[in-house]
């Protein structure tokens, strides 16, 4: 009998449906940390997205360029994967569009991220920045989407630890505005922000390591595991 | 015999290969007429994506629902389409990389624009909101990418008239500065920029109305015509 450890697992859904969909600063601590603006309930959410080319497996390596980037930091999220067609779709129908849930690393490059006429996307979507997985939960296997715990721990010493409930927008009200004039398709994947408890905002700030071992992990959904490697030459 | 007049064009290609990589304040009377920071080539241009639901076909209606957005624009671009995937490409290799041109409108809602936390996605993503074609022109085909007259009408008035060679990023440079530690695929279709004209900076501010008819067009490569609807109810 085979085992999974023996077993190189694949990013749950390849190609992706487009850039993944990403909502920025959904945990207030971490909106915070960031001494950025507050969303709240009643405007819109930030929203950004990640390159197809992000995309990774569970437990890939995650190679960082110091010529291109020398300020590589963790973001352990909630990955929403869409089922079902819809625009302009009800808070009170958003998680009947939804397919099913992954964990997500939505690993950022600071130095660029800022850089870029202030739009994110650049700093968001450097090869390989979003490891996922290692499964799709389908949506009837998580009781209650606002009620998981999320952990990030690199080299085993835990950075981020917090749960979903503490989401400024829910998952049906991300499902909402995101949906307003724009189409989600079946198997667009969709980034619910991320915790408190980043690098950058530490004292003094920590970014990733070539040898770090870093764990993203969701209560009753998986882990992901990446080591950081220096790129080749 | 078949005239081009009688058949239902659709977008050069589909599905698009992941969102549309666009440029933002690539033409200076551009970046100045919107009272924005200036690029400059020694610093990074502005980068930001569209859906890939925004694709729409050359002579597609532009569908507007005022409930969404009340301050729909124009922005005629050229389109560059990748042919080779690469990383970290340098400029001097850069148009090797590229498999053709094409006509581009990148529709935006200005409302939207800015109210995500500063992040533009949003507000250029709305459904059908980016026609191209009416067809891809290899890269032989176009004897300098640096020498084309772009212009768009509305209802046959001139709003924008300009050329390529006013890009502050040339097409060259600005595959270099997206190529950085992101791999460009086959397929993925960049946005150039807008050069200056646009609704917004009018006196008084022009939006789109239901029954404008909008025309994008750049000398050699082919025209866009768009008509202007509103949403159904």
């Amino acid at each position: 009998m085979r085992k999974l450890a023996d077993l190189t697992l694949l990013p749950p859904f390849d190609p992706p449906r487009g850039n993944v969909l990403a909502i920025g600063r959904n945990y207030q601590k971490h909106a915070e940390e960031g001494a950025r603006a507050l969303n709240t309930e009643v405007g819109p959410p930030t929203i950004f997205t990640k390159a197809i080319t992000t995309i990774t497996a569970p437990f890939a390596d995650i190679s960082i360029d110091p010529s291109v980037s020398t300020k590589i930091d963790w973001e352990v999220e909630l990955g929403v994967v869409i089922g079902r067609r819809g625009a302009n779709i009800k808070r009170q129908d958003a998680l009947e569009h939804i397919f099913g849930y992954t964990v997500l690393n939505d690993v950022t490059a600071r130095d660029i991220q800022n850089g870029w006429g202030g739009q994110w996307f650049k700093g968001k979507s450097l090869d390989g920045s979003c490891p996922i997985g290692p499964w799709v939960l389908t949506r009837d296997e998580v009781a209650d989407v606002q009620a998981l715990h999320l952990q990030l721990r690199i080299n085993g010493a835990v950075k981020q630890d917090a749960n979903s409930r503490d989401m400024i927008y829910p998952v049906d009200a991300i499902i909402e505005w995101l949906s307003i004039g724009m189409t989600l398709l079946p198997g667009m994947l969709i980034a619910t922000g991320t915790p408190e408890g980043v690098g950058f905002a530490r004292t003094p700030p920590e970014y990733l390591q070539p040898g770090d071992v870093m764990e993203s992990e969701i209560d009753g959904i998986g882990t992901l595991r990446n080591t950081v490697v220096a790129s080749p030459a």
